[in-house]
């Protein structure tokens, strides 16, 4: 299908060009086919569909670079605790109880929140991952699911382990590619903590032989990083080079409690950083330092974790905050500027998940990758910066319409691929059951 | 009018009462006449409106604490700069060009982005207040004007000072009790640096006088404190005390930098704080220690302080911040909870801006003062935790009716007392005006 979005003033997220005023953008299928003033339109474009760009600001969909979607089922139902009561007295009393039914529609619930707050593309990870995919496959949205080879539960107070190396292969052949290629698998690496050096190293040989990445959590937490010193005498970054987990692409998620040694291997071998400021304030955890990561040349996105600990799904607070909690907390209101925080929360997170080789900014030959916000509210008047405008004063409903390699997801507000209605009333039926057990 | 919300949860803000599901509240004129389950509805009331509350929640309005509404004006004019650079090269050259009528437009656009993000009372202080006075007279807002008895400004780099004490004793008459009293006048302090010992006596004599109370900055940045006891040997919340600043009712806005001492004496003296999250975090001025204040018994509020510095007037976004930070500074997941966040934002606001003797939470007896939010939205759902989903998951557009003194001032995302078309046209035209001179 072709679209024609007449007269938008464009955030293009190009450093290049970085702001278009008034122009006619024209998607050609998947792609961006070009970007002109009116009067330099190709004249032989045909629009299937037309849409006003009247009051409304373009700019490319978010990316939501770390979250475990279908956690939403959670939500709102174990706030306000010590970390490791809300872990092993809310979260995991409840997951042991999940099934392949829970986590599709959770997961599905968590795409439409997505969707409705403009985020195009995600990493997801968590459990029952084969629901997951048949819950996200048909929404449009790009999607890394990541898959563990390692299973983790609990018997009788003692941990154990489940090997699942082969059926991650499986997993990976049987998902990966899917969708014109929206469906990408990594491979799930839980922690340094959770996984020995043998299963990090067999790890990120699975991953290289597959040809894909990894997403790990690493250093959310003090705890975490005092006990790999105790144990390894080094750091969790230190475990991930010795192991080859770096030598593959790596999404690594939080890195608060980072040194200048580790952030320099962090630069050296590519790793993204996946930095969820709600979460980390949330658990309390602490505050990643952005800035020297950024400084350092680091890929660093943004996520938003589980709703669990959030609780929400919603990029625009995950920019908001990036943008403003390490001003505040380093006495710099030079410290991570708006246009840095809308770069992570959009080109770095499409870097981050996979997807950054064709999407990320609005440029021809591009994905179409975008989204458009409705401008004209009291809260966005005047508009003046609009980097400012978007990374400080908008919020996630002003988000009108999605558009995901050339398909339009969302318009006016309107889910298109997701019956909003029912993904809430399963969820509402789930989470009764799950927490009421 | 009679107003009956039918079938609707409620969110009272009593910590007696807390929650009461599925119950009917009947208005009569300004106050609240009853609630009740449907059963039990006195049977002599006969109601002008029906409201439903189905898929809704009632919770008390929220208070902006602290804010300069016009500010508006410069929305997104003046980001991730020194405070220094921002306020001396950015805003100051600004706000001496302005005249009445942008405060006028400026101050009503304020008003109307906040009854559309749930906003019920609010404190202003700005300049050319007469013109703030007129342009939120009508929108039905309960408005605290502070009005500040010197100005300001400079001449050949020299700061000249004008008294308008007389103008102030004035100023009072005219507009305090305004609108069945919606309207209520304090006087500006704008700081213990700008001030001198003798005007901040003579300030605190005329709002003894008045009988009314101070609106004044305490201890936002740490130069404040630094400069305070270079020239005073003292902090400016002793020189307050030393001064009789605090003999009258006190918004103390910011209140970042404050010792244990600072706080003992907030608590002695029943000052109200207002916490502004996002603008200490955005000017880099630094955290304020809510959890030592609250845990101190401090009436501590939140506030937004001015668009320029936020950049926006949203009372849902404070409110989620306070819920945050805090616990992420303090390596705390229990530092700051959700329903002292919310009620931070509520009950504790009303009673800083000098209303909460009848307003702030919700019961039989005060006065009708409550915003509906619409549930029936993929990031609210599950609900689970009604005080969670409010402080963690919600934002300001789930807000769908307001209610202030029984008038409804926005229903079904609609203004009633403001039109809002054109008050964006006339902010746009004054702002293009003002930036570009």
């Amino acid at each position: 299908m072709n679209i024609l979005i007449e007269g938008i003033d464009i955030l293009t997220g190009d450093p290049k060009t970085e702001y278009i005023g008034n122009a006619h953008i024209g998607i050609k299928d998947d792609k961006i086919e070009f970007i002109a003033a009116a009067s330099e339109m190709p004249v032989d474009f045909k629009a299937d569909r037309v849409i006003s760009g009247r009051n409304r600001i373009a700019m490319p969909g978010l990316v939501n670079a770390h979250t475990h979607c279908a956690m939403t089922i959670m939500r709102n139902a174990a706030d306000d605790l010590p970390l490791h009561k809300w872990l092993f007295e809310k979260i995991f009393p409840i997951e042991v109880r999940l099934t392949d039914e829970d986590v599709y529609w959770g997961t599905r619930l968590g795409a439409a929140e997505m969707i409705k707050s403009g985020t195009v593309a995600i990493a997801d990870m968590y459990l029952h991952m084969d629901a997951a995919a048949k819950g996200i496959l048909d929404t449009g949205l790009k999607v890394n699911l990541s898959v563990s080879p390692l299973e983790f539960h609990s018997e009788d107070g003692e941990l154990k382990v489940r090997d699942l190396f082969d059926d991650c292969r499986r997993y990976f052949h049987e998902w990966n590619g899917r969708e014109d290629g929206r469906i990408k698998v990594y491979i799930e690496v839980h922690s340094t903590y959770l996984f020995d050096l043998a299963s990090l190293k067999r790890s990120s040989e699975l991953a290289g032989d597959l040809g894909t990445g990894i997403h790990i959590h690493l250093l959310e937490t003090g705890k975490e990083r005092k006990e790999s010193f105790y144990k390894y005498g080094k750091s969790p970054v230190d475990i991930c080079v010795e192991t080859g987990i770096f030598d593959v692409p790596v999404i690594g998620a939080h890195l608060v409690h980072v040194s200048e040694d580790d952030i320099s291997l962090l630069k050296k071998y590519g790793v993204s950083a996946a930095h969820n400021p709600t979460s980390n304030l949330k658990l309390g955890s602490g505050i990643s330092p952005v800035k020297q990561m950024l400084d350092a040349g680091v890929n660093v996105a943004l996520g938003t974790d589980g709703a669990a600990s959030n609780n929400n799904l919603d990029m625009f607070e995950e920019m908001h905050l990036a943008a403003l909690i390490h001003k505040g907390v380093g006495y710099d209101p030079e410290r991570v500027t708006a246009r840095q925080a809308f770069r992570m929360a959009t080109a770095n997170g499409a870097k981050a998940v996979g997807f950054g080789a064709d999407s990320g900014i609005i440029r021809a030959g591009m994905k179409a990758d975008l989204i458009l916000l409705d401008m004209d509210k009291p809260h966005l008047c005047p508009v003046n910066d609009p980097y400012s405008a978007i990374a400080y004063s908008a919020q996630s409903s002003d988000v009108d319409t999605v558009i995901v390699d050339g398909n339009i997801l969302m318009e006016k507000r309107e889910l298109k691929t997701i019956d909003e209605e029912r993904v809430m009333y399963e969820v509402n039926r789930i989470s009764q059951k799950l927490l009421n057990a």
